[in-house]
């Protein structure tokens, strides 16, 4: 697996482009993509269950096989009643006549504010426009992943090539959006955040599973706010451009989609609303594998230890009073948790504190707390269950940003 | 029942006091709360996992009467392995030697920093100087319900009295504290915060399930962080000392208790780290109260909808994402959602919204999002449930609070 400078247009037979239809005031709000040919797509969707109305309509359908999605940002279509559900089916539409294809092979996807109808003329002078100037490299690339963002304050955007065994080169590429309202779900179609991974690989079995499996390990253990979006998309298209052999049953295929999964999901936690510094849990010794990735969750997920990396304070009671509230069993005289990042602190054990105010260790703790990124490590005691999550602090600045969303 | 001034001492036969230990460095840290005769006593724990050393005591043994409890606040020996369990024992058996009492029935708490010793030497010290201190009235109120503060910025005190049907004047009084670390769970036997309920009223049969319901509506709807503490402990204790009748089957005396509990509750939730806003959700047409419950707790526990309210921002699609997320069944065409304080203003209702930006109707939900109190009125248009939640809005005060929590 070698990761490639390049996005959502690298694999053969990808077009994309992201335009300005005017939602925002004077960003890029809308961006199509497009295949040549059909690509096999597995959809992942929110399990919130106040949908918007493009995550109705897709649920609805369900497409096993897409051409093109369009995305809008800057408004959701979020509880916008049927004018809402017209509005999603008429962004297909279009798309589809301008594509000369049929509606049920695009793909529909919003995200920004909720509760507002679509300036429908906009969005169509903008989708007229984008399917016009659908093309390859990296503009295409660069306008894509930037039409589809609301807060965030980088783009994501991300490629990788494998080769598989019969030598055939195989691209994937992925964009990704998300900043705040970022909550991972367990439950299978779960997804969190707006994102779509393209390859050129052909795929000849069903994906449906192996595309959860990959969500699982990425955008479901990520955490910014808790706060989980009634409009959250994932889809993977692979259009089979690049010819060979099926990948299916190629492991090295799936670790690198799950390598672009993961670049992505952790662009997302850095790049969250007021971020300063990217948390990683890894969780050992659990039950199981799910315990393992609740109690990381309940860790990232926690105000409290979100509030206290910010400061930099070594409040590590915080985190094991998240443990407590994860619901996984653990055996707090084998509990062990450390703290690392190249270097590596020992702050509870045998049941008891191994850090005290003012002493070396708590400053080693203080000097690791004040990184951009630091490793929770977490072992439970009890079994062999792994798991990790990531997530960011919290920040004056989420707090500022989310104080005036809408005015 | 009428509210009077008064507080933990105003049922007859209680003493109390608060004292400075030396904990905390320059404040009252440990308060001694203490019966003339035996107390029936209900006690309700944390869910949490990661239990703290007086709480495990406690639950060890779970009390059914009691004479005394001890309590301190600057530390909350948790996470503090065998030495926790013996000091949380010591502060139990010191504080029953000096009283002539037996240690079983003394109740002990502890609250503050997790995962750092007691200072033993202080809390003996305070101990015997709190007993000898022991009195009723004011100056017994204040002290001990400032000696159970943390990041409190207000002593929450309140009492009550209510003649039972045979004329015995009973009176209730309540101490709380808490601040930050606040999150509801249903569960039996759960308590959010440090409270304390005192009565002088005679019950003679058993009040585990009484008290549980009184929590039910009281500490157990309120939020501040989604974090559940490690420490969480609530007591009603009854020693009979007005004589009488019992009071177990008046529903007045138990109209009055929940009073005191609801009373305590929202204070803490006024209070809470940084809060400037106190919100309050009432569901109705849910399936049932639980699932009413369930969504007005996602609501006051998003992060987005409270850091909104922050910032009087009329963002009410992020109240219903709340909804979406909290597993409560609703119809979204029936759903109607509103906002009042003294005025009111439909929000979203027949499926869409029904202010728009920079309507008059917009203008109205963004003078009552600038009140300090609010009341958000929900129907999920299914049933006849009904419950509700309270809690504080996100401003940058709660992570500076809690950013620098022990340095």
């Amino acid at each position: 697996m070698k990761a490639i400078e390049g996005g959502i247009t690298s694999p053969l037979g990808w077009k994309a482009t992201g335009v300005r239809s005017g939602i925002k005031k004077d960003k890029l709000d809308l961006a199509v993509l497009y295949s040549e040919t059909p690509a096999r797509t597995a959809l992942a969707y929110t399990q919130n269950k106040a949908r918007a109305a493009p995550i109705e309509v897709m649920m609805r359908d369900d497409p096993q096989t897409l051409r093109a999605f369009v995305i809008n940002s800057g408004n959701a279509n979020a509880l916008t009643g049927p004018k809402g559900m017209e509005d999603a089916e008429s962004m297909r539409t279009l798309t589809a006549q301008l594509l000369n294809i049929k509606p049920v092979e695009v793909g529909v996807a919003s995200t920004g504010v909720i509760g507002r109808y679509l300036p429908m003329d906009m969005v169509t002078k903008g989708i007229t426009e984008a399917v016009k100037q659908l093309e390859r490299g990296s503009e295409a690339n660069i306008s894509a992943a930037k039409a589809i963002m609301t807060t965030d304050t980088k783009m994501k955007t991300v490629a990788c090539q494998i080769t598989l065994s019969d030598g055939t080169l195989a691209t994937i590429g992925g964009i990704a959006k998300g900043s705040g309202m970022i909550s991972p779900a367990m439950k299978a179609l779960h997804a969190t955040t707006l994102s779509f991974v393209t390859t050129d690989a052909r795929l000849d079995k069903p994906i449906g599973a192996k595309w959860q499996a990959v969500m699982d390990s990425s955008f479901n253990v990520i955490n910014v706010d808790g706060d989980q979006s009634t409009n959250d998309i994932s889809a993977f298209m692979a259009n089979g451009a690049a010819g060979g052999m099926p990948a299916d049953d190629q492991p090295e295929f799936w670790e690198a989609v799950m390598w672009v999964a993961k670049w992505l999901a952790k662009a997302v936690v850095i790049d969250g609303e007021g971020a300063t510094k990217l948390i990683e849990v890894h969780v050992t010794g659990a039950k199981d594998d799910n315990e393992a990735r609740a109690a990381a969750r309940s860790i990232v997920a926690s105000n409290l230890v979100k509030a206290a990396i910010f400061g930099a304070d070594p409040n590590f009671g915080r985190i094991l009073a998240a443990l407590g509230n994860s619901g996984s069993e653990f055996d707090i005289s084998k509990v062990r948790l450390r703290l690392s990042n190249g270097k590596t602190v020992a702050l509870f054990g045998n049941g008891i504190p191994l850090i005290t105010p003012g002493s070396a260790e708590e400053q080693v703790a203080s000097a690791i707390l004040h990184e951009k990124r630091m490793v929770v490590e977490l072992d439970l005691g009890i079994g062999n269950g792994a798991g990790e999550a990531w997530g960011c602090d919290l920040s004056y600045e989420y707090v500022k940003i989310n104080a005036s969303y809408t005015t």
